[in-house]
């Protein structure tokens, strides 16, 4: 099945609708769609082709929002680059995925080029080039009008528990019927308008962009979160929707003081993990609907959401599976019962179909998804989120997986063994730290382990500390127990 | 693909919700699933198979949607059949679809009776009994908990141009896309309340109901339309979309008088043809937001729909395909360009994947459904409908088909042709008018043939007048030319 390319349909039939709003800009779809179509020209004509992977490395703009929309006219897959990572972690992304493209905006010009020199056959289009101006030629192959709603439209890595992080695929009907399972649930106005002041290299503000056009919805773009800014777009742009995590809300919450948002505000989606309790009674006290939700990249954004009517009383809930998902808590491959804890296991029209280059991972069996993640549901059937991934933790917002700075440890020739867990952060969340036991006492200091680290890893994902111990912590089989870990931490 | 039956999805998301308001009735979801899986669990011990169908002949009530909702449980398909049919087209309808189980309510227990005269092997189940609040025995079979996205759903007969009715197949994706599409235009809010007053056994009626669970809304139920009630209902019920057809709501208009509709009443779906332009003046005034659709059987509802800021610079036109649907005018296989009529023929998926017993029809072409009706598209991309299914006529909401009236006129002895056309009609818009050529003269008067016809034929399609004539008006191949026919009436 194919559907018609969401852009030239929504421009079709809401071409004077706003699309965007970024600080003077302003785009209509029309203008986005025409737009769009010039970038996608532009891109054919450098040779790009279907079914290609095109990275970008940019932080949120319009320009970015243009090429993600130009890429359906092409046939390629885009790959968002999270603009945290290190040049090594952008080199394997780029190698794994066979990319030959790489769009970069200006304030990435250098990592672009050191990413040139070790990828020699790598395409560099500059953004702004792309964005500019000038009369496109006519393209050099004809711009599509449909999509196959099983072809991949965007690739996005993701950690997971290997240490190596996987591209995860995701298809336009994923992000179709993530789309539409978030409209069932939250509603649809045409004077909806959406905050987006996350990442749009992560899912959270990817499908904002999907949903602006499927909607028909505009989107209030905010190239980097900033509390004041985020409450000003609420107050007085008409901001009715926004996306956030906890650590986002309690310093929009600080900076609105004694202010209360407006009544067309009507939901503030909450990711990234469940919000401390206080933070959710500030809420209900300023009448702040708060809609706290569970997903991940794999569901292309939200697969659970908890109404604000469950806010005090189901806390630390994710609440119910949106309509088109389903979802099991599977122990040793039985299906628990209410209060039983277990994986979560996922299937539904939004749920990826796999990583890219690997065989049908053991993650999926007929169309579930097992997500690594322990919870359980209640009698009522609301989920509850214990662990996120074995052992993952979120700092600021990002998922940060032991797995894979244990590996940058080991890769280290000083370093026989490395375990990494997480600590509480007051202003992250969690931070990861870590352990290590070394091949000779001595010969490199915690100092040298972070500089090795901090040239592999982005910064979000450095150990707060590393310690030096004897052994680490396992099973009979040998198995790292990664929760033991802290009780090695000195008495303080 | 499967997908969790909605009923049980949506009762889980939202047990306490209203499901249905008729009269001192009110279910909630919960007790809307608990009262559907009673009926299904009765329909399986009665020996309801997979992949039967099951007729249901009945007006609008509470047990009609309990019975709609039981369906999926027991992997059957529903034919909703028209009251207004006579027993002739009734049997035809249970023939040709090889239904063996029929449910009657009371008032149409008579029809039921000689139904089951002609059809032995018909059984026969009162929706009385169904409903009534018996404990019902386990299931001889389990209840399904999931149906296949592309299994038949519902069969709806529909007369096309041949003469002889076909059922059309609407599978689950097909309702499930038309809700989808409706929302994606006309949005959605948890306050939402849609008044059903149209047949159930259209799909107009039954596509509100579809509605109602996905999207978690009340359906409010008039058995019959009644243009004080429904004005009751948007006036002091909290009824926020209806359904309607030109002459309901030019009723509506007249009981309305110089009141107004709440604020919260939001939109007016008018179907079956474009409406005339001093009722869309007068909705304009009094501020009620009309949009006016193009749909049918075969596309589960809605196609195409002007919204209401087109209301008076778009007159006449069915204005652009829904998000997921689309269209083309094609002339001798060719697109035509703007201006420019031909057939409409359209895509997406809400459209049927074809009719039940006929081989892939000339109808569908790669997908793609040829409509029979003939239109087309202004500059803006704007549908303008010339003519529905060469020569169809639409009598107070009812198509009508003067190819299948002229089949029976034609299977009288004494009559040797026959052509039906449409006159107008003060009351129903239109109304059919016939012409037959005799095979001796003054052996059978009007009044016999009139008598055939009603015996054969629902009371809509009753030709107002059967006049007499030489021949017909052909083209030089012999077809007939409908068109034509009316130029034979005397002068009057």
């Amino acid at each position: 099945m194919t559907m018609p390319i969401w852009l030239d349909k929504r421009a079709s039939l809401t071409p004077g609708r706003t699309a965007i709003e970024a600080g003077n800009v302003q785009l209509s779809f029309a203008q986005l769609r025409q737009q769009a179509q010039g970038v996608a020209t532009k891109l054919l004509n450098k040779g790009l082709e279907e079914r290609a992977v095109l990275a970008c490395l940019s932080e949120s703009s319009v320009a970015l929002v243009v090429l993600v929309h130009s890429i359906p006219y092409t046939g390629a897959c885009l790959m968002p680059l999270n603009t945290r990572l290190t040049v090594h972690e952008l080199l394997y992304q780029l190698q794994d995925s066979g990319c030959k493209f790489l769009v970069y905006s200006d304030s990435y010009a250098d990592t672009a080029a050191r990413l040139k020199q070790e990828l020699n056959h790598l395409t560099l289009v500059s953004l702004a080039e792309l964005q500019a101006l000038s009369t496109a030629a006519a393209a050099s192959r004809q711009l599509l009008h449909d999509v196959e709603e099983q072809a991949v439209y965007t690739i996005m890595y993701t950690s997971g528990t290997t240490g190596h992080p996987k591209g995860v695929l995701q298809s336009y009907n994923n992000h179709w019927s993530s789309a539409v399972g978030s409209m069932l649930n939250l509603g649809l106005s045409t004077q909806d308008k959406w905050l987006l002041a996350v990442p749009m290299f992560h899912i959270s503000g990817l499908s904002i962009l999907m949903r602006s056009v499927i909607y028909g919805i505009a989107v209030v773009i905010q190239e980097r979160f900033d509390p004041k800014e985020a409450n000003e777009a609420i107050m007085s742009q008409g901001v009715t929707v926004m996306s956030v995590v906890s650590n986002m809300l309690v310093r929009m919450l600080e900076q609105l003081g004694e202010r209360r948002y407006p009544q067309a505000f009507r939901c503030m989606l909450l990711g990234g993990g469940p919000a401390p309790l206080p933070l959710l009674e500030t809420c209900v006290e300023k009448g702040i609907p708060v809609v706290q939700t569970y997903g991940m990249t794999e569901t292309c954004s939200q697969f659970a959401t908890l109404q604000p009517e469950y806010m005090l009383t189901k806390i630390g809930s994710a609440g119910k599976p949106l309509f088109q998902g389903e979802l099991r808590i599977l122990q040793d491959g039985q299906v628990m019962s209410a209060g039983e804890a277990g994986e979560i296991v996922v299937r539904g029209p939004n749920v990826t179909s796999g990583y890219l280059n690997q065989a049908s991972a053991d993650s999926f069996e007929q169309g579930w998804l097992h997500t690594g993640d322990v919870g359980y549901l209640d009698e009522e059937g609301f989920l509850y989120v214990l662990d996120r991934r074995k052992d993952m933790l979120i700092s600021g917002g990002e998922n940060v997986y032991p797995a894979e700075i244990e590996a940058v440890l080991m890769s280290h020739p000083e370093v026989l063994e490395a375990g990494v867990t997480s600590t509480e952060h007051e202003v992250w969340g969690q931070s990861p730290i870590a352990f290590v036991v070394l091949r000779q006492e001595n010969v490199v200091n915690q100092e040298k382990l972070l500089e090795h680290c901090k040239a592999r890893l982005a910064k979000y994902k450095l150990p707060i500390a590393i310690h030096t111990v004897r052994e680490l912590p396992r099973n009979a089989a040998g198995k790292l127990l990664r929760r033991e870990l802290t009780k090695l931490l000195p008495i303080t």
